[in-house]
This record gives C-alpha cells, sequence and structure tokens, in this order.
C-alpha cells in the first residue's frame, strides 16, 4: 500500500504577508507539492521556495481540486491555497466534493482546513467597525447561482435589517447585477446608510471608498471590491463606520 | 502639545497562537501598554512580557475602551485586545464610539483595526466547508439587541436560505433563545439539514459536534459554541459539512 499522503486547504488572508497565520505558513513549508492559482502563489513566492508548484489561471478551480486529491492519495502532502479564507468561497468545499466523488474517504484524517482572515474580515477592518453587530454575507456572481436566489437573499437581509458585506459585485461582463442590488436595499434603507467600497484590501494599490445607498452605485466597483451596507444602526463618524454592538455609553469610567 | 500616541484594536483569533496574524503579534511588541479581557491576555503573556497590562473582567468592555483612549490620548502606543476578529462583535466598534464620544477624531490617523481569524472563520474550517456560499451571522445575545429583532433576523435568514451562523447561542441565564431559534429554522429546512457545533475551536477543550436541524436542540450548546445550520444544499460527507459553490462536478481533469 502507498504511504498516505495528506492535504491542507489554507487562506492567505487578503494578501500581505503579515496577515498570513503561522499555520499556514506551517502548511506550506511542509508541503511537497503547493496547488493553487498562479496569482495567489505569487504572494508566498519565498515561502514556496523551491518546492514543486503548480500554478494554474483562474476559472480552473475543478482542475486544481482534482489534482490535490490525486496527489494526495499518491502519497503526497499537498497544500492547496486560497485567498482569504478557504472556506469562505473558497478551495475548501470544492476540495470536500472531490474526495466525495471519488470516494476517497480514507484521505478525511489527513485533510486539514486551515481558517484565514477573508476579505469579509479585511476590508471590514479597513472601513472601521462596520461588522459590530448581525451581517449576511452575499455574493452577487450568478454564473453558478441563480439570480432568484440572489435577489430573494438581498431582499431578505435588506428587510431584516442585517448590514451586508457584497462580494464579487461587478465584473467585465456582470453589470447590472450591482444596480439591481442598490435598488432592492434602497427600498429597505434610508438613503443616507453609509456603505463602504473595498478594493485590493492589504495591498499595494488598496482603495477604500466610503459612500451612501444613494450614491453606492457610483462607486468604483470590480470583482476586486468588496462592498459593506451599514444597518439601520450604522453610522460614519469621519473616515470610520461604526455599527454599534448596543453597548450603553454613559457607564462612568470606573477606572479611570 | 503632548505627543501623539496610537490605538491598535487586534484580534488574538481563537485562541491558538499559531492562528494569531503576523500584524497582531506586531502590534502588541510595539505598545506600550496592552489592555484586554483576562482571559485573553493570558493567551499572549509570553508576548506581552513586561508590558504594562490591564487585564479586566468580562462585562467591562466600555472601560477597557475608555482606558484605552485615555491613555492613547495621554501619547502612549496602545493595543486593545479582542479574541477571534475585533470587528466581529468584538472591541472595535465600541472604541471608535468612545473616540465618537470624546471628540477625539484628531486620534483617528492613529487608529489602526487589525483584522484576525473569527469565530466564524475557525468554527466553520473544524466542520469542512459549511460556509462555501451566502451565509448570515447572527447573535442569539438578547442583552444589547430586543429579541423581536432577532427573531426578524433568524427568519429572513432562515426562509432566504443562507447558511447560518448562530453565536451566543445559550448562556448560563439565557435558555429558551436557541430553542426558539430551532423552531424558526424548522420551519423552512428540512429536519435533516446538516448542523455543526463547535466549542472552544483551537484551545484544550475542543469540541466538534455535528447533528440536524431536528436534533441541534441536543447538541451541548453555550456561550462559547458557535453554531453552523446548512442551507438546503449542504451535506454531510463523513464527518465534514460541506456547502457547494455550485462548480459543475463533471469537467475533465485535463491536466491530470
Amino acid at each position: 500500500m502507498k504511504p498516505s499522503g495528506s492535504l491542507c486547504v489554507i487562506g492567505l488572508g487578503p494578501g500581505a504577508a503579515a496577515l498570513m497565520t503561522g499555520q499556514a505558513q506551517e502548511a506550506v513549508r511542509r508541503a511537497d507539492v503547493v496547488i493553487g492559482y498562479e496569482g495567489y502563489l505569487a504572494w508566498i513566492a519565498d515561502l514556496v521556495g523551491d518546492k514543486e508548484c503548480l500554478a494554474l489561471p483562474l476559472t480552473q478551480e475543478l482542475t486544481r481540486a482534482q489534482l490535490a486529491v490525486d496527489r494526495a492519495l499518491d502519497g503526497q502532502a499537498v497544500c492547496v491555497v486560497s485567498s482569504g479564507d478557504a472556506g469562505i468561497y473558497g478551495m475548501a468545499s470544492l476540495v470536500l466534493e472531490v474526495i466525495e466523488q471519488r470516494q476517497a474517504a480514507v484521505l478525511l484524517t489527513d485533510v486539514l482546513v486551515v481558517p484565514g482572515v477573508s476579505a469579509v474580515n479585511a476590508c471590514a477592518s479597513l472601513l472601521g467597525a462596520p461588522l459590530g453587530h448581525d451581517f449576511a454575507v452575499l455574493s452577487l456572481s450568478d454564473l453558478l447561482t441563480p439570480w432568484a436566489v440572489i435577489e430573494k437573499r438581498l431582499a431578505a437581509a435588506a428587510e431584516a435589517d442585517f448590514v451586508m458585506v457584497l462580494v464579487n459585485p461587478k465584473s467585465a461582463r456582470r453589470h447590472w447585477q450591482y444596480a439591481r442590488a442598490q435598488e432592492i436595499i434602497a427600498a429597505c434603507r434610508t438613503p443616507e446608510t453609509p456603505v463602504g467600497a473595498v478594493r485590493n484590501a492589504y495591498r499595494p494599490d488598496q482603495s477604500v471608498v466610503i459612500t451612501t445607498v444613494a450614491w453606492m452605485g457610483e462607486a468604483p466597483v470590480d470583482m476586486l471590491t468588496t462592498v459593506i451596507v451599514g444597518n439601520s444602526q450604522t453610522r460614519c463618524f469621519e473616515s470610520r463606520l461604526i455599527t454599534p454592538r448596543g453597548y450603553p455609553m454613559t457607564a462612568s469610567n470606573d477606572l479611570a
């Protein structure tokens, strides 16, 4: 019998090395082979060194997951790389689906999903504290999800006053979905409700825009942007968004 | 004029040092004074060394935020510590609220929120990949939020088929809220829908329980537990939850 391999699915965080966890770094160091989108592997070139590296273009997600499972079944220590958190719209679910499809449950004891700082956490931190209370995370991409499902979720989250995190708001070929999302949100929130749009968080060309529900349609938004829409309690203080948890602010400062 | 201080609000991640980011570690190293809940400061005792440390008990969140702002206004480099991600039900919003209340906007250029691995990311990773698609995060604590608001959000998220992450599901004094949440969810999901309950993720007494909507009421659940309820697509494969992103699984493995 072949020696059993292992399979780590890691998230690199938003891109800055200082926001990668130690556990994710360790998983790369221990790997025989590192598999990921070529753009993300470039972020960790130093860490990868001269290890074998399978750098595939975008859209080849299934192929990456299949290669990872094949290599692990061959006895190698495999590390699959996502940006952000591998579990949040990342490679973790696809890798597990391939293991299921291959009936390779024997691998599972050696499969590790290493959590990371997702785009949700990263973009929120640059805006201040918009996620201080309940929030919903939605992708506006209708490539893999029917638009009717997305629209239903948009309306439900808007009506129930969740802070809303919109990922994949637009792409080169998808435009109207973001405008439609704005319409749905505007039916439930005041025009002044704060909105933040963060592009390329913690990367060299980072941009942070603070706007409102009324004007969010004018913000520069693309596949690399995450948009956070405040709830009815969110306010903008100078350049930061605050969604209060609800603590009474009147208590005395008893230790000061 | 006094020299300007600085204020970092960091998240430690779930507890294991290997899941803290380098940027959060650096913020502790640079601080003159570290402020936080005494339980969390114990996790980073080595990193804190002999720095001044203001370790306060739970429930003194406002006092911690006030002390932090006072010290920063006094010219110190202050580090405020949350568990998980400081922006997600953490100290970041409260610190910004105190800065606003003190009309201390001058501090803002020196305020940094450092993102971390939240309980959401951590618990999901231990369950496999339950957050592969849209999800909603809700606290079941009605200490600071009216129950009517929480119930409305529960119903909206359940009806719109979001994966649901329930934080603070129960405490020593709050019992019925979790049972009521189960009722609301059961009205919209099949009894077999997978549910995961993770307690003390990545800490010495970690427990991971996989159950279903029908049986989630029997799972051991408290303030240290995060409960993740699958959507209509989530399935349980051996000991892992998978919420598929929706990739077609039939494409050929063209590079294998």
